[in-house]
């Protein structure tokens, strides 16, 4: 008999430490001073980095910059059309709350005063959805954040180096007693505990999160998961590497 | 001397009838009932159609559909990055014109008795703009909906054919006194005249809207303008029909 | 027998070439800096000039000025009673597109670097509404326009003649085949064919807008009907001149 | 020496006591169940009366009716444009405070169990704005109120008499010590208390609102300015039942 | 046999002319300027008074201060939940009314001239409600305005005097032909006039509201209701003076 | 030399393992169906069970019940004021995933099953602010929930239990490297990692959120947080113990 947490019984065949077929394409903006469509199986993410010299009200004239981030679904991202927030006239608070963490978990890649008086939005629009586009959103909009700086040092804007380390997340979670590496959305539904995992490439947290559904969790599970989610983002950390040298093709 | 009139001064090398180099990318959604991306130059369009069987109140139980189309743009499609509509809070005045002109194009293709009890959206969303978003979008908008009324005749949902003829839709100005098909941006920032011609495949007219930008225009121009964008039509059906005919790669 | 389109058809035995009743009174507002409330049949609009000296942020320190307009229905302008938008807490998709077109088409009238750094806002407000509101708006919304820039100059504010040309707007469709000028709201409501005809004085397009409703209708149909709205828009110049050269009664 | 506390000091040599001149014109909108434009002075409240048989969701089922008011000042009804609410995406303060007085005012008027299970719905636009818009309203207000409930009665739809007494406004207030009746604008900002008197056509108070404006006021002025409205009222009663008693035009 | 309106009748036996007990605690917060908690029996509201050196922008540069007020009830401080303002998104009609009472209101306790140009926010949130919410705040506002001034003076901010006079306010109706003082929310609920007196300690009116509830009142009962209120307020006058001497305690 | 990580540098000398002085005051509303004040320190939240038998629609005849929550500050519970959600028309961000998180965190305590079909909602809002406001929320939240189940339940509205375990929760944070237990607002503001843990009184997590401020950290850091706070939490589920067991006072 095959259960949910054999190997077999994911999609594909994948392993409980493997995590799904990815890509990040490079430069996929003809505007934006960076940009990166990562796709992690069926999630598909579209990130880019938008450098303006104008900072928020609050930043002026202190001699340091910001990154800040917005998230969307297309409405047909998912299974079912979701409403369009601009048209409800309000972003929900899922959205909010991812928006925020984006946000926060790429100002841990970059030194704020080296950048200088200048604001990147990094806007991460998910094309498809299956599962994981949080963490999508994070490692790929890491990519466009990279470029962007690089952009700023090719121009001569800035002579500093404000990236300081890369940042990749990536989703796990526990089915039927099992730890999964990077859930898609059919196991995420059926998941009895939820983490976002979001790292440094020097091994260091920047955030983690850990929700039960349903059922709380031992300690022994969350030591668990934190080993599986390491690996995987070894793996990105590499990727993300590769996406930034490769040359813009436009 | 050359003037941007001459073929040799658009990009590319452009004639003033000619419709930039174009793609209509068929089932790019793994979830909606119809999809496809549409390139114009590099104006790039992603339209789906989404069915539902729930009906705006307005029309509920009088045995026929509806079709209604809403219309974005990510935040960096454009040269400068624009404003997220869901984070101002509301619409804009040009995206809710634009999206009520899809709406309106669109339900010129479809005998909405003959629909029955189904609300089909057609959502585009312009993943970068280079001008002609919203001709890009109903033509785009017309395959994604044709391919999601087929799906309810493949899955027997309805019996009927209400898909009545193509609509498709291209936009052509004036630019020193030459009339020219499908501006691309930096042609539309200088047209004089801006026109958006929307027509069925049998020839006739849908929509017109002509537009002076700051310098009123005879009737001659009219008919120009007119006669240039017939021919730019006929591609587009031509497209519509070869993308509607290719198979659902998923 | 008598069919819609025969004259004798047409309330008050009008001719398919035929004005509504029409009047425009100037100087309704003891406020205004321009006011004029015009009367197409039972639509009345009231329409206001309002000069100011505070331009649009992205219009400040560049020596040239704005017109830009808004537009709104009573509540009880309409057979059925509409929602207040102040009370919805929006401006519908049918008020946001027609105010856009007004000030478009009011911005043809007036060169705006003669105008110098003054905002002139023209609201048009419907008292009554019986069809061909958005035109009347525009033909009524001239003259008060034009008695502001006159005050503007008898003031001696300015010294330019900014305005150029008058624009005045009119109605015209197509029932049972036959166009017919100047709709009102029965005739409307059962048109195949609906165009929005906005000229200058010397007889050039600032906006033609012409939609099928239900049935896509052909090049010989648009010629007719430009033909058809030449002829009413003389008698609308005319009265706008005569409305600008009554003297203010207050 | 003339204070303008005088009578011979008040526009058009009014005596402290003496009304402005003033007007209840019956019927003036073609679709509403009642309406009446009010002039007192050059404050214009065009009012509406709309009846549904559409109530509330609160008030469904029970037997009884509602009455209910909007406010609204077109912006250029003032001496310096007002921004319009519609635009701004809410109603303001004032506009709240002001189409409540008028709802709960009326309702006095009216036995709303006899009225049955319609919603008349109060509508007043200021046209043109010189002082006491909201007595207006609620003057007017009333005409326009019962001329629906006596249309309710010949058209059978109700077999009852819900109306049960008139109901109408003025204002007064203190300028340089001396009440006056009946402010404009130019009295009314200078005043030092303020009053809105709501009567019933009994002698009774359905509302009493005195508010000090800058100097708190003793109780022998609050005697002396309901002294004064009393009198203004009774001619606004009267001029209320002639404008009933009007036949209609259209 | 005892009726409502009979001193037997209202809760804990209290008299027609009897407040309920009252407390005020002043200096309840550890971070505003000035703050007290007042009770008139189960109506509690928390008071806070926030002084800024930012005015508005209409007040900028004139030499002189602001006092405003906003008011909240907490979701539960009702009998049924009611619906957080918040999450609504908006203000309900009675939140903005009572808001604007309490500022208009406290603004005559103060010269504003010799504020200077500070801006006092007093926020009246009603932790729980039992009828006389707006005349509580406004009796407890003033204590924490008093207290805000106090500092601005204790800490040489200002060295002028700017309160001129107490402020206190109090309720008042009518059941069964009997005017009571000080109505809780069962005797508001059963009341046919309903009366806010607001008072300065000099014996002024700030401001009066009588409204009928269902029935008109004649002079007489207006008359009754002021002498009933006047009494009730010189207890509150008493007990304001007693928490402004109040030492803070934190 | 002391440094804050002193035991001795903290507020009143606690420890780094040590809780703040902290009180559940239960009872505390005489509306709502279960109500608690706590208060950790200088950090006072009034938190409110509302039981209604109304469910939200997408839960509507499916046999279970609802437990959700709603969080927001009074405007001064801060040191400086804070502008209030209802005035600015929406829910800040903070708000928005505060309240998502009590929400989340209190429906691990209860079977929703067994509750049938009732909601509950836990309001949120904080008297006073000085850190770990979300935790104090989820701790007295709980208190507010277990009353509102057992008075369900006395008045025989169910018979089942349907609470199944308490959840509290707790923040902890690291500064100049060492781990200290319940931050108040001046450590939590220089802290270098902060976390939330939200655990059932049998040990197990509910949520765990730890995010780096400024600086990632390693692994060994999460182990210390989380034995930190295992001990601040059996204190807790002691203290919510005792706030059940008390009587209502009212």
């Amino acid at each position: 008999m095959t259960s949910p947490t054999d190997s077999a019984s994911r999609t594909g065949g994948r392993a409980a430490s493997e995590l799904r077929p990815f890509e990040i394409i490079p430069h996929v903006s003809p505007h934006a001073e960076g940009s990166a469509l990562i796709k992690m199986g069926n999630t598909h993410v579209y990130c880019t980095a938008s450098v303006e010299d104008r900072l928020p009200p609050w930043l002026k004239g202190k001699g340091r910059g910001w990154v800040t981030a917005e998230y969307a679904m297309l409405p047909r991202a998912t299974k079912e059309r979701t409403q369009r927030e601009a048209a409800k006239g309000k972003q929900g608070g899922r959205t909010v709350e991812i928006q925020r963490l984006i946000g926060r978990s790429l100002r841990a890649a970059i030194d704020l005063d080296a950048l200088g008086e200048f604001q990147i939005t990094i806007d991460c629009d998910v094309i498809q959805a299956d599962g994981g586009t949080r963490c999508a959103a994070i490692t790929g909009g890491y990519v466009a954040l990279a470029q962007a700086v690089r952009l700023l040092q090719r121009t001569k804007k800035i002579t500093s180096h404000p990236i300081k380390r890369q940042i990749a997340a990536v989703s796990a979670g526990v089915i039927k007693g099992t730890p999964l590496l990077d859930l898609d959305y059919t196991e995420d539904s059926s998941a009895e505990v939820d983490f976002n995992v979001i790292m440094t490439s020097e091994g260091n947290f920047v955030e983690v999160q850990g929700t039960a559904e349903g059922k709380a969790f031992p300690r022994a599970t969350l030591d668990q998961i934190l080993d599986l989610t390491a690996t995987g983002l070894e793996e990105l950390f590499a990727a993300q590497r590769a996406a930034i040298e490769a040359p813009k093709r436009h």
